[in-house]
């Protein structure tokens, strides 16, 4: 077992009805609020005006950013920090999937300064503190409710990277899982598709710890029960429960204590794909998942036919791969590059961009032959 | 699922050497330490040595309470915030087992209060504010270190109970598991039966939390792994560091989240042991768990051979319980009340006092006739 220090300061706010409990949370953090949000849902769903009764409740000075797109890009997060910084703002309240929380993340320590965000990205500057963040989840996928990781665009550079400061805990999360009855099916497999992956990144990883991959395996065990009854249920409130839950535990941190790193070169292929053909990021990863674990299968044959052990009973690295791949197709989480409309044509493009964007991950390091045979296998 | 707020502000340095990293951890809460530990062990070992060392290194000036005892008192907890209020510490250093952290706890918010610590326990005082508390954990079994609960006994009252407040949580909690290598057998096995009992309170709790379910009986199989191989090695690294990292998640909330509280009804009772008879907490635990279990063969039916079915394969109500007292026999603790000299005849007396102290839990209450039960079944 590595050595660790487990710190995790984020306040989860977790269950039905919590979003009427965040007026009085936030009032402590000062008058003036950045709200931080994506194009329409939020606003049709009804949550925007239920946000703005809170605001209210508190009696916050409200300025808003709407512009976080599905993939989100660093120029919006320079954006909306601009608005922070002009206005003196005492906290950011973002609401949304991953995608605004992650930008919130960036915008609460882009604020202080007087530079772009993507410097933090190139380790070119360094965060010095952060505007307080509170997180209203409206999608189960990514973790970021619970974790100090923001995923990042940036177009000119041709990159989407990841970024960590223990600056990023957002200080409060509200998680109600009837936020999500509306996110559509496609959307929630691909949640559990996310959080799944995100299970497989820290088992694959470097080091022992035999309780962290116990408590991966608990994860995915239990986002495989209760996956296919949501698909089935999709406003279901102990599905939705499950499954938020579920997705928060799988990257707070708490899977990789006594680890010495994940692997993260599934999610460093993936969000290529979403780069170059706006692959949503749970779908890039149900398909490419099982054909990494096809190109390792003999190199990593002892993790994949534990893991599999465990969940299945007593299973060989096939029947593991195997089994994945019948329950992504069964929520309806895309298996194959082709089910995405991507073809063999592209595959030379994503290759390359795949090796300039270093997706080698950190256990398994991939060589460009092996980008090639993943390629392949997932076609 | 029920609603919960979910939030940890400890952070748990965790692995070989980290004793040498608490004097730039402590610097910067201040000057003044109150330094408490138990009788013995802490100076024996050499660790009472190191820690002066890194308070030194942080230009601390130390004030010492040496006197709790290992089922602490709450006069030893007034006595040592008495010092602490009269030199106006700045922070608490508290190295020891589950006694001295949890006395540490009490003192923290006795110091800035004027009445025997007591008084929180009887609720006729609410803790306002607490003084900083750095743990260094010496013994794996309570998990106080990462948890807001402190248990104390009290003669005059004749009671020993738990408290709890968000102020108690460690700031830093310190484990090195090459500490914990000169913990005797007998204590090293009371303290892996401790753990499991954390894991059974809450998993016999009320509610439905299927993924709080699963990490309990992850922290149950890690242990039962690790506590046998513990038991033949005492100075492995790897064992003692599973079994310390396995007690600390048993009882840091986390098996908790989204059920509505745990039973222990069978802490309870094990508390009158210890304060009638001195049996140390684990070495109880072991011996009521199978009882108790025996008892509510019918009434908890599903949860018992769930359990067991998830640990041990398709297991029945009776198989499970003889497979916990095979191992508890295993590791060394006790599994009937004649191991540790309670005769028959002292049955009345102790369940006076468990009806009395209200040992019943709470998701299967007891009656009276069910504590005659259980002290049958141990006997």
């Amino acid at each position: 077992m590595e050595n660790f220090i487990a710190h995790n300061p984020t306040s989860l706010h977790f269950g039905k009805g919590v979003i009427e409990t965040i007026g009085k949370t936030v009032q402590p953090l000062g008058k003036k609020v950045l709200l931080v949000y994506g194009k329409g849902s939020v606003k049709r769903s009804g949550l925007y005006d239920r946000i703005i009764s809170q605001l209210n409740q508190a009696g916050a000075i409200v300025f808003e950013y709407d512009g976080i797109q599905p993939n989100p890009l660093v120029e919006d997060v320079d954006k909306a920090a601009a608005i922070g910084r002009e206005n003196g703002v005492d906290y950011i309240l973002a609401v949304g999937g991953g995608s605004v929380i992650d930008s919130a993340k960036i915008i609460s320590i882009a604020i202080p300064v007087d530079h772009s965000a993507w410097k933090f990205y190139e380790y070119k500057a360094k965060p010095v503190k952060a505007i307080p963040l509170v997180a209203v989840l409206t999608l189960a996928a990514t973790g970021t409710e619970m974790n100090p990781f923001a995923v990042l665009q940036n177009p000119e550079t041709g990159r989407k990277d990841g970024y960590g400061s223990p600056l990023c805990f957002p200080v409060h999360s509200f998680l109600d899982p009837e936020v999500t009855y509306t996110v559509p099916a496609d959307y929630t497999a691909y949640g559990i598709a996310d959080l799944i992956a995100h299970c497989f990144e820290n088992y694959f990883g470097k080091g022992d710890s035999s309780l962290s991959d116990r408590f991966i395996t608990a994860i995915i065990a239990d986002a495989m029960e209760w996956g296919p009854k949501l698909m089935q249920n999709l406003h279901g409130y102990n599905e939705r429960a499950a499954i938020m839950y579920d997705a928060t535990m799988a990257l707070n941190m708490m899977t990789g204590y006594g680890k010495s790193g994940g692997d993260w070169g599934v999610h460093g292929m993936g969000h290529i794909l979403s780069l170059l053909h706006g692959v949503p990021h749970g779908a890039s990863l149900s398909i490419l998942f099982p054909a990494w674990m096809k190109l390792l299968k003999e190199r990593a044959a002892n993790q994949i036919s534990k893991l599999g052990s465990e969940l299945f009973g007593n299973a060989d690295v096939e029947s593991t791969i195997a089994r994945f791949e019948e329950f992504f197709t069964l929520i309806g989480s895309p298996v194959r590059l082709s089910q995405v409309g991507i073809g063999e044509d592209k595959f030379e493009e994503i290759i390359r961009v795949m090796i300039r964007n270093k997706a080698e991950g950190s256990h398994y390091k991939l060589s460009e032959a092996d980008y090639h045979l993943i390629m392949e296998y997932a076609k």
